[in-house]
């Protein structure tokens, strides 16, 4: 690590609380129901109490951090969209109107809005978090993306932001963002990491044609051969293929992890911030959470690559955050779950028959 | 059909509306998204509307019907839990501590609890529906479960509270259970309809070893053998091998479709009620939605039998409609992305390329 403030985020990131997991499970033991048959919920709560370090903290306070950013890229036509649409759903989501808006309402969680690099004017809001480094990212297929000090200084921004808001109060952090053309980077940041071949992790974005997606794989094959990243420096790797909102995000999965919240990731894109994070600092890979199978092709190779196995499969592929606010649903379920069923003795309900003999 | 009120019901359910089907799909394509991004949950917004006759009115009023019995097979040691254990759960459904109870309240959804057949006194309570026909369901191993006349009488109790919560404003129908020894029936339904050998459709419910599984399956064989349920005649087969809170359940689907309501299946067992209704009455079928993949192995079988794909997979197998609750989040996600999101218009946002000759 040649970067003395991301070393010091690294060594902040503590292990999971096992003591706290401990109690999680033997309380999941004496819940009202047979062991196990809550399943993926009964996990998931002992994961947050791992993460947590308690194991009966509720979960009140809900962010879902939405960071905006252009690319460079963008202007070979690998979305099916203008890259004004940046800046145009910036400004939905201030006015609450995008599917992320619609479906934090539903988690109540609130929607944290980042300029992490639009290009083009926005209007000063108190909703909506300067933090703009460049007006977008450079085009990553004739060269790097943006300078190491400004990959760097976007994990920074991304992480202090954590910080802030874990300090504020958020008990989980769900991660989102909005980029025309970021389905770009993050299949190259996909394809660097797991080793495999642009054309298997490039995918379809807002919907391109045939054609277009030939030309969007052919767009990256150029941007590996000629940037050359290397997957042991997560931060070349973002500074070389990467994008503003991509390096925020893997910044706020590292101070979030560093403040022991649960990071709540939505799709292709925020995995790919997750991807950066992880190569970052290791350490943050057991605070993060995958909402979602995406429908892009790429992100079930870079789930596997973290490890990560999604709760939901509903063949979304919005990002903004709209799978997050859907995971976060879920990870609340299950702190209640654990947090308000009765135990067997409580509610004087009989145990299973190998505790009970003569009966069964 | 040879009752005429189960056949009145029957006649009572309308075809899905196609005139707000396609209302909900032209706007889904409207909506500041690219067509077709938020996957699954825009095909519930537009199936939500067919149920309704309106693809705009919100999901305010939830409720999910949760309704208890015992079952004469349970002495034989087809459940890890002793029969006393249906009433004492019912108690905690009363008391608010059961699983349903907590995820219930996170939906936002009310439970109505329903005695249909619970052995043992249960306390008299305006929360707690008293619709007990039997105190349990005889042993289906030896003979009928119930007489046809019960199982009339059970699926129309089921069809009238439908109604009447109806009629009282509920927006959104979720089954759920519980029943010491009901994976039997279950079990036994969905052999009858898939023509599945009991082994393959069979599990350990609560949690049973391999010994008492091997019991589980050769009882089920010989009700099968000893009662001959026609799949033909969905009356005939909740009798014969039915329960009290399925045929209950199974009413519920039917007096739910009349009702143009969505039903939120939960497990394995609410999928065998479904399967009497959609047995009883073909019609009510478009009106089911599966709210998760039950870890108990025949609920696959049931729900191909069905046509019906499952929102989550959890890995959950709890029953009590636990997983109905959950899918009701996610219905209602759907329904307010729906209502609740900007248009490209309203937002004043780009379209996609093809729509914008000299962008892309």
């Amino acid at each position: 690590m040649d970067e003395p403030r991301l070393a010091a985020i690294r060594t902040a990131i503590a292990p999971l609380d096992e003591a706290a997991m401990a109690a999680a499970r033997a309380r999941q033991d004496q819940l009202t129901k047979p062991p196990g048959a809550l399943g993926r919920l009964e996990q998931l709560s002992i994961w947050l109490a791992g993460v947590r370090g308690d194991a009966l903290a509720p979960i009140r306070n809900k962010v879902i951090i939405a960071a905006a950013a252009d690319h460079g890229v963008a202007k070979h036509g690998v979305s099916a969209y203008p890259s004004e649409v940046t800046r145009q759903m910036a400004l939905n989501f201030l006015a609450g109107g995008a599917a992320v808006n619609v479906l934090a309402r539903q988690a109540g969680a609130r929607v944290v809005i980042v300029d992490a690099g639009v290009a083009g004017d926005l209007p000063a809001d108190p909703r909506l978090l300067s933090r703009r480094l460049m007006a977008g990212s450079d085009d990553l297929s004739v060269g790097p993306a943006m300078s190491r000090e400004t990959a760097i200084a976007s994990l920074l921004n991304g992480a202090a932001l954590a910080a802030e808001q874990a300090a504020a109060g958020a008990d989980v952090i769900g991660i989102g963002e909005m980029g025309i053309g970021n389905t770009t980077p993050a299949a190259a940041i996909t394809a660097t990491f797991t080793g495999l071949a642009p054309a298997a992790v490039t995918g379809r974005g807002t919907g391109i044609t045939d054609e277009a997606l030939r030309a969007k794989v052919q767009r990256i094959e150029q941007a590996l051969a000629l940037n050359r990243p290397n997957p042991a420096d997560g931060v070349g790797v973002l500074a070389k293929v990467g994008g503003l909102e991509i390096g925020f995000l893997a910044g706020v999965c590292l101070g979030g992890a560093a403040a022991r919240r649960p990071i709540i990731v939505d799709g292709f894109i925020a995995t790919a911030a997750a991807l950066i994070a992880v190569a970052v600092a290791p350490e943050s890979r057991p605070y993060l959470l995958a909402a979602h199978r995406s429908a892009e092709p790429g992100h079930d190779a870079a789930l596997l690559h973290l490890g990560l196995t999604p709760l939901l499969d509903l063949q979304m592929r919005l990002g903004e955050g709209t799978g997050a606010a859907l995971g976060i649903m879920l990870l609340e379920a299950a702190s209640r779950i654990l947090a308000e069923m009765a135990t067997f003795g409580e509610a004087g309900v009989s145990g299973a028959s190998d505790a009970t003999p003569g009966e069964g």
